[in-house]
């Protein structure tokens, strides 16, 4: 089981909020996303952008439980770990926080599968599982 | 166990696609959000505006499965239907389907406490459960 | 000048909200995409998704000014019609209006210009602009 | 007329790229949005989430031009200035220009106008207008 574990922050935008003066909860999977691309950035060593030209990683899964809200101007702290890989899937796992206070907001998690430059599913190239797994 | 469904059409924007072309995963969850407005609506018999003037329903858990992908100006069909009822929480159950072919694009589900007009966690009134198992 | 006219009704869903209650001025520039996109469907007589296969119609400047403000399932209805036709460019104007009480919210305008099938700035076609111009 | 000048970093989120590959125009309203927060961070000394319990600055007219577009990952520098200040409202001009190229993506304006706790138009106080001119 990897254990490497990526961090990157993020601010909340009041285009995030909702009317009930919280951050809208779909928003805590885009900062998954953020989240993950840092993750690729840190283990694959290269622009997640690039990467992304040759493989695939569709989403085929994803799911949150919310602890607390945050709000307009909370700096976040999204926590990024592999939580499972196979040889043709793999399952993030995220933690976000908000940083002033460390309080635990949501976790949650995606899973995906690899495909090929075709879109074809297939199975993760050695160097990728090594990498991944830091 | 109620058996109320509320179907509810949505058209993909542009705005929602993302550069592999497919609607992005993260829109299902404010679909959703849409199809639980429509079953409140239907249920209750008022807008769900006026409704959570007076309740509200913070969402605690949201996941989805996702099984094949949608595009710029496909109509889909979000079904809803409430998948238990406890006296402090009820869990909403989705599925969104794409209209011209009737494919299953994702199902997914959310959970929702109950709160009164302070937003105090609280017993959901009878009335309402009665309303909502339809 | 052409004068067809193209009415859509949006209604404003809960991710729309922000903090202040009512909906992001931003979700605008959405919805004038959505009053576009029918427009399309309506003059040139397929999905606007065909149409997009063979040209281009990159946005390249976009403005609103905003007169009052609406909440979440508010059914708005977006107008669109054309408001200056070049051979090489076309400027979509839009209005948007609260249903219920005919409320002026927002007015609007997205300049275009129009590219072939690469990509590349073109003339628009003739059958293209006479039915656009309808 | 003022000249601070205030810059933030923003990062494109996979979320925020449409089926032609590039960030949808609409996100550009978005980040505007974002370096106004930091412009108010920096004016006024205080987070923005702060300022906006006091204050409101109602957005009345919002517009971009495009001359380039961006894509995932990539990072773009936001920069917010003042570019008319009344007593009762202000403009603030927006350039975002890609990181590693310094090409400038957009140009824009928001105009505000200023209210207080209760929501109603005010003339702004003069300590504001001496900080917001930097």
């Amino acid at each position: 089981m990897p254990d490497r574990r990526v961090d990157v922050s993020v601010r909340v935008r009041y285009a995030e909020t909702d009317a009930l003066g919280i951050a809208y909860h779909s928003n805590f999977f885009v900062w998954f996303e953020v989240g993950r691309s840092e993750y690729f950035r840190a283990a694959v060593g290269e622009s997640p952008a690039e990467f992304f030209r040759h493989y695939g990683m569709p989403l085929v899964e994803a799911a949150a439980r919310y602890h607390n809200s945050c709000r307009y101007d909370d700096v976040l702290i999204v926590s990024t770990r592999i939580g499972e890989m196979r040889s043709r899937s793999l399952r993030f796992e995220y933690e976000v926080r908000r940083q002033h206070d460390g309080a635990l907001l949501a976790q949650g998690h995606t899973t995906h599968i690899c495909t090929d430059g075709d879109g074809r599913p297939c199975r993760m190239p050695d160097w990728l599982q090594t990498r991944l797994q830091g």
